[in-house]
Parts: C-alpha cells; structure tokens; sequence
C-alpha cells in the first residue's frame, strides 16, 4: 500500500520483521521487567533529514534495507506490517 | 467552508480520504496494538513556512496536492473532512 | 469592555464569531472524535510581536480585521464574545 | 505590606481591581466553558527584566500605573489584592 | 548548621521570616484561593551564579542580607528555618 | 543475537551484568528508599556520538569493554541481557 | 564496591553521611511540611563535566572531598551508602 511512501525529514519507513521467539504471554506488569522490548525491521524509505534551526539538512544515517532494531511501541502504523517512525527512535542497525 | 483558508506558518491544510478498509470494530485497548494508527488525506493549503528563532522562515516541504499519510489524532478538525496540521505532524508523502 | 485592548508579545485579541452549525449534543467522548473542533473570530489587536533571544521583534503575521480560525480550547476568554489567544494558537486565516 | 517590593527580573507586582460583573456561581465543570477567565489589575512595580542566555538585559513592555489583564490562576498571591506574575503571563494592556 | 552553607551556581540559601499574620485554617481546596501563597526570608549566602551553554557565568542579583519573597513550596528545606532555593524561584526583593 | 549490532548516534549497547546480591523481595514502596537502584553492565558496542544543531559529530566518552553503571529501568531490552542505553544514562565506569 | 568509579560527564559520585538528628516518624503527608528535606553527603569522584552544545566541556565545581547537600530523592542509589547525582542536583557545599 504504501510501497512508494516518502517519508518527510528524520522519518523512516520501516517494514516489521515478525519475532518468532516472542514468549511474553498475558499482560500483566512485573516491576522487573518494565523495561520496554524492542523489536526488528527493514528499512523501506528514508526522509531527507532534519531541518536544523539554521535551515540547514542533516541526512539521516539508516539508508534503505538497513536492517534496524526499534523500541516496540514507537513509530505510527502503516498498515501491512510497516510502521513510519523518527530515525532518533532507532536504537541501531544489525550486521550480519 | 474553508476552500479559501490560508494557514499560518508551518500548517497544512488537509482534506482526508476516507479509509474504506479501516476494520477496527468496539474500543478495547490491546497492548500490542496500543501504537496510532494513521490517515491518508490531500494537501489544500500550505503555510508560508516556519520562523526560526532568527526570524528567517524555512519554507514547508509538501505542497498543495500532495496525498500525505499521518497520525490519526493530529491536527484539528475543520469540518467538511478538513484538517488543519502542522507540517511536522505529517509523516511522509505517497506518490503513486 | 476590552475594545481598547492592546495585547503584548505574540499574543492577539479575537472577537468569536458563533458558529450556528454546531450540532454537538451532550459530552461523551467518541474514540474516533477525539480531535479538538476549531472556532472562527475576527481579529480585533494584534500584539507588537514575540522577542527573540537576541532581543529581536518578529512581527505577527495576522492584523486587525482579519477572520481567524482557532482550537475551540485556545486562549483565555475577556468576556463579550472576546478571546485573547497566541499568534500561534492561531491554525490560519479565512479569505472570502 | 508589599508596596515597596522590587520584582526580580521578568516578574511584575499587579494589584488586582475587584471584578463586580463576575456571574459565575458553582464550580460545576462545563465543558464549553473550560477556558480559564481572565482578570483585571494595576502594575505597582515592575522588574528589571529576564536575562539572555548571553547575559544581556531585555526590559519589560509593562510599566507602573499600566492597568493589566491576566489569567485568573496566574502568579503567587503576596497579600492585599496583591500579585507577583510573569510579565509572560499578562495578557495585554487595558487602555481607557 | 549550614551557616557556613555556600551555594552552588544560582541557588541561594535563605532563612525564612516567620509569618505571624497566616489565617488560613484547615485544608479544604477553594477554587478561588487556588493560587500558591509565598512567604519572605532573609538571604543568608548566594552562589556564584548560573553558567551560560558558553561557560560564562552569570551572577545573582539577590545578595546577603536581602529580604526576598518566594512561592510557598519553593525551594528544598535545609532545617532551622533555612531554605535553598534557585534564585529564578525568588519573586522579588522587600525593600524597607 | 545482537552481537553484530551498531548503535546508532550516542546509544550503547550493554550486556548486564547479573548483579547476585539484590535482595529486594516484593514491591512495596517504602518512603525513604524511592531512589532508583542502580546495575552495572559491559559495554558491548558504542555509537558514532550525538550530532549538534549545526551538524558535528560529539563521539562517546564509554568505549568498548568498559564496565559502567546505569539506572536499573534505563535503555531497551535487546534480549540475551543485552541492553540498548543512551550514553548519558549511563552514570559512570567502573574501574578495577 | 564503586571506590574506583568514574563518573561520566557532569555526575558525581557522593558517600552519604547519616543524618542522626532526623526525626521525620510515619510517612503522613503534611501541607504545610510538602518540601522536600535535604541531606548531606562527602563527594568521592568527580565526572569531567557537561559538554556544550558545540562540543567543549564545562568542568565540575565541586571537588574530590567537598561536604555537600542535595534533595533527599536526588540521584541514583550506587549501594553502601554511595549515591551517583548530577552536580546540578546538589545544592550546595559545607564549609567547616
């Protein structure tokens, strides 16, 4: 649906890759583990970058098929497992 | 109603497009669906851009017919499927 | 009462025009409503401008006579239909 | 108790003008009256005015005698009708 | 205790005056009286004053002997009667 | 899992550090020992640093394989005990 | 256990002297007594300080050896009596 999506300055599409080894079952919330999971995808589109003060770009550095690992609840659906979410919310990217 | 509506600074004015296969029945709150969902809508009006604290202005990146995807809350409402956002609300531009 | 009102910095003195067509009845929250509902009104002051850091004035950009639309919560009421909101509480300005 | 009170940089000593035409009875909560009212003072004193992040001094736009509007829950009470606000906080000036 | 007390950047350390004309009794929240009352102290020592984003300092305009006014819950308590404070949380200087 | 993982801009990825003399059982909050607890960690992989507003890169003070100290609800769980921190989460290094 | 800890950045790292004359019983909350109370605490290491945002650094002032005060909830608990804060939490330093 939103294969030929631009996203606009720091933000990335990003195509969810489905974690098998996901146990967590229930919902309940145990002091110990409040810490928010993160979660794998590819990424799709990049924005041009952040606009600084100056009106000056800086390019984003996660570039297309990076494969980058994100906090589970950031970003916004985009529907068909792609999630639009702002570079500054990607932890890092995986090598492999 | 507001076809001849000029928005201020870095605000865009926005007419949604209805999204058919938006199937989400009742409100229950699923953890793992607890991240926005979001919007297509067109570009009617775009803002002058906004004023850096130098007061130069930086001119918006969309422009008047763009199809834009954003968050499903942003904005204000302006009757008739209007929306008034700011620019930095929207998350990207799709081009078919 | 506040006819001879000057407002300071970026703020604006805005007189509401009613808005007939309001067909909200009752107060329940809709989850697909959520979004704040915008008002119009007509300009009546215009403040002298915000002060950059530098100690700068940047100008507003609406002026007196000019036909507003707003967040239906922006602002502080001045009683009579008054409002005085900040210039960037302000999501555009209506042409006829 | 405070009349020779010198307000420190950006703060303004206000005394408040009683507001007879104040109709509000109750204090039931109405949703299309959730904007705060507005009040009416006169500036006893006024400080010397905020600091730059550089150091300089950027003078208030208020001056004594000025008679003032501001938001009913602005400032700290410093007895006998007597405020100390922001200068932020003052919505504009009444002139008669 | 802390007499020989020195402040660290723009904290100042104050020693409250007791305020013998205090009326209010009991707790009951009034909307009308929502606002924060303050209280006076006498300035006991003063830091050297805050640092600017460029490594310059600022010094505080509030110096040793003052008699200073401040928000009711402003400041951490430092026993005996003394307080510190930021000296943004000072209102304004008594002047006799 | 995520052994190959580059962080991006000032995050750290560290691999915790199992920490056998916690002996906190239940949840009660207690008053005088609402302070966060700390844990200590390895540091696993660093980013390239943080990127200013006029688009410099400001690299780490952590590096590789140094063992530090950080608030036990800080960062994004990567699984396997390892952690995704902010530099400036991270308190400090220990030294052996 | 963190003897030889160094912390990062603008964070100190301070021994906690006990307070013998606290007699704060129970855990009731007072109004009139909402402030929060400090403590006093011996610094241990110094980290080398902030950096600005245009990449230089600010050093500490306070010292190896200072006797200093900080909000009782300030910083993270570092085990045996040790606690990790940024210097801006600490208040000020003893002199004896």
């Amino acid at each position: 649906m939103f294969k030929k999506f631009r996203p606009l300055y720091d933000r990335v599409l990003v195509e969810r890759i489905e974690n098998s080894d996901e146990k967590t079952a229930g919902g309940i919330i145990i002091p110990d583990a409040a810490k928010e999971k993160a979660q794998v995808g590819r990424v799709v589109a990049v924005g041009s970058g952040r606009v600084t003060p100056e009106g000056n770009t800086i390019a984003c550095q996660v570039k297309e098929g990076d494969k980058v690992f994100f906090g589970k609840y950031a970003g916004t659906e985009a529907g068909d497992n792609l999630l639009v979410i702002r570079e500054d919310e990607i932890l890092g990217i995986i090598e492999n």
